[in-house]
């Protein structure tokens, strides 16, 4: 994603450092020989874009830069923040790709817009500008510069307006929200949800059917259902209901659902799998982000339905996916938690 | 539809006389020889299912009925309405599957639920409780009793709740709505909206790829777009925004879009067709429902953004919908409408 999104800045006419972690050193090395061989972007990177080890990276080069746009993974949070206090000197904005929720207790766990700046403060650094990018964005088509649609949000309007004018092109299109907290729990949130309407698209038992038959009925349920649940819990970790409306919740569902690891693994848990199983086999060594969001909910999501502050009731779909996630048994959903009297 | 929801309202206990209109005469008569020999069912009836050609159809038989529901084509809601002022002698309640909004001039069209009743009220017949059903429901995998969710709306929640009651079974949840204009709005604007989110998938030109790649960024972000601006259409409709949120709106484009005769109509617009030749070619003799939602509000729509009513940026998708079917011009859709500065 950090290589894909450093195809519409560059197209604004900026200079673009790509900066790879530990993990991406066979990536930069590629682009230092050809910037068109990235091993899985499909597409050439701009002449723009400077691809740079994670050894180069010196404070020079945050001295130099508007805009800091972090597209690591959801485990390497800490890390790039380690990263950040080593080498910033001055404040800048810093945009997140990087969803996930951070666990809090008993309390409803944090979103990184909220966590990044205390780590950041930690280190002595200043405030600085967060923007929370999402929506549905599949790396490679936007690298292919493919339509797409997403939302930047700030908690006041400045920073998502002040980034969204130096990224937005023809074909990279920005909405803008200043319901930062509600975005990033939608979109983590997305990546949970996403794995159960998977596993319903491929035949899980409570659907009535084969594997070889796709049924809309219960995968529509199954989808509305999450788009319901997934507002509630984004209210309930500090947003707004209605960021699961737009392309944070329902537009970013709607592209996860079938792709993807936490498709995969829902076609898995569909099948019967279990978690360990599936986590052990044909998604060994992968990162699904829709676990993590899954445990990182689980203890304050149990405590909250315990106490009443959530109604049991409401959630059946959720409190389905964090039990298989969390007690790794067969992910089972019961259709008559629908629609009761 | 109306075979298939008889199976739920079977298997609940009831006797269920299932009446074809004159379209319909073959597949009464099948169903007399052979219950299980339904030609587009797929699935048996149950014994409880009684077939019944229009020409039988006596007022008796409405006497004796605790609940009638409609599911024929929208096109033949005025022909339905004679025969209710024609058989009834006495106020039954009234559910509707059928959806479709009614012209009325340059104010916002009304829906059947509307409608219907002054229709009844004309010929004399005294007020009836009448309940909107509504959500994803592909008729032949409720027909074989796979898991669906859908909803019913009344004004008041008491007809809704009966009928709910009489018809729940584990496999048919019920969800219930005082929103009735809003879930009658939405089941109608869906069928419109899933012609253009098809039209995406199908490999629209300004989706800036060829037919045979699917991409997901700009199906993703019409998806996204369509329910806010059906959201924004049910509350002009004078129904909820939120309604939209529920199995009325994204539950039921999440199963429309790509099938049916509005997904297939999708795909022809989608390659580039106009209407008149999809109507003519790949879709000659078919009712495609969200063409008739289209023309419609058509009227009403552009008078309401003529005289700012509605905010003409708004509605980016519904415009080129619209445009598309009342002019017969090439669906065209301009993504950079889509999160403009």
């Amino acid at each position: 994603m950090g290589s894909a999104i450093a195809v519409p800045a560059a197209d604004n006419g900026h200079q673009v450092t790509l900066v790879g972690t530990h993990l991406d050193r066979h990536i930069i090395a590629a682009l230092k020989a050809d910037r068109a061989a990235h091993p899985r972007l499909g597409a050439p990177l701009p002449p723009a874009v400077e691809p740079l080890d994670i050894d180069e990276l010196q404070a020079e080069h945050f001295d130099s830069a508007d805009l800091i746009i972090l597209g690591i993974s959801s485990a390497g949070m800490e890390w790039a923040a380690e990263r950040l206090r080593r080498h910033m000197r001055s404040p800048k904005p810093i945009a997140l790709v990087t969803k996930g929720l951070v666990p809090n207790g008993a309390e409803p766990p944090g979103t990184y817009v909220e966590t990044l700046p205390n780590a950041l403060r930690e280190g002595g650094l200043p405030a600085m500008p967060i923007i929370g990018i999402a929506g549905p964005c599949v790396a490679q088509e936007l690298g292919q510069r493919q339509p797409t649609a997403v939302i930047y949000a700030s908690g006041d309007d400045a920073p998502a307006e002040t980034a969204a004018r130096w990224m937005r092109t023809p074909y990279y299109r920005i909405s803008k929200s200043t319901d930062q907290v509600g975005v990033e729990a939608c979109a983590a949130l997305k990546n949970l949800f996403a794995i159960g309407v998977s596993a319903m698209r491929a035949g899980h038992p409570g659907s009535g059917r084969s594997a070889d038959t796709f049924a809309m009925n219960p995968t529509a349920a199954i989808f509305s259902q999450a788009v319901i649940e997934m507002a509630q819990l984004a209210e309930w970790l500090g947003g707004r209901r209605e960021t699961a409306m737009g392309l944070a919740g329902v537009g970013d569902l709607h592209v996860t659902v079938g792709g993807g690891r936490n498709g995969k693994l829902g076609a898995c848990l569909g099948r019967g799998m279990r978690l360990s199983d599936a986590l052990a086999g044909p998604l060994k060594g992968e990162t699904v982000e829709g676990v993590d969001t899954g445990r990182s909910i689980a203890g304050a999501f149990q405590a909250a339905v315990g106490n009443g502050t959530l109604a049991a009731a409401a959630f059946p779909l959720a409190s389905s996916l964090i039990g298989a996630i969390t007690n790794d048994t067969p992910f089972a959903f019961d259709f008559e938690s629908l629609g009761r009297p």
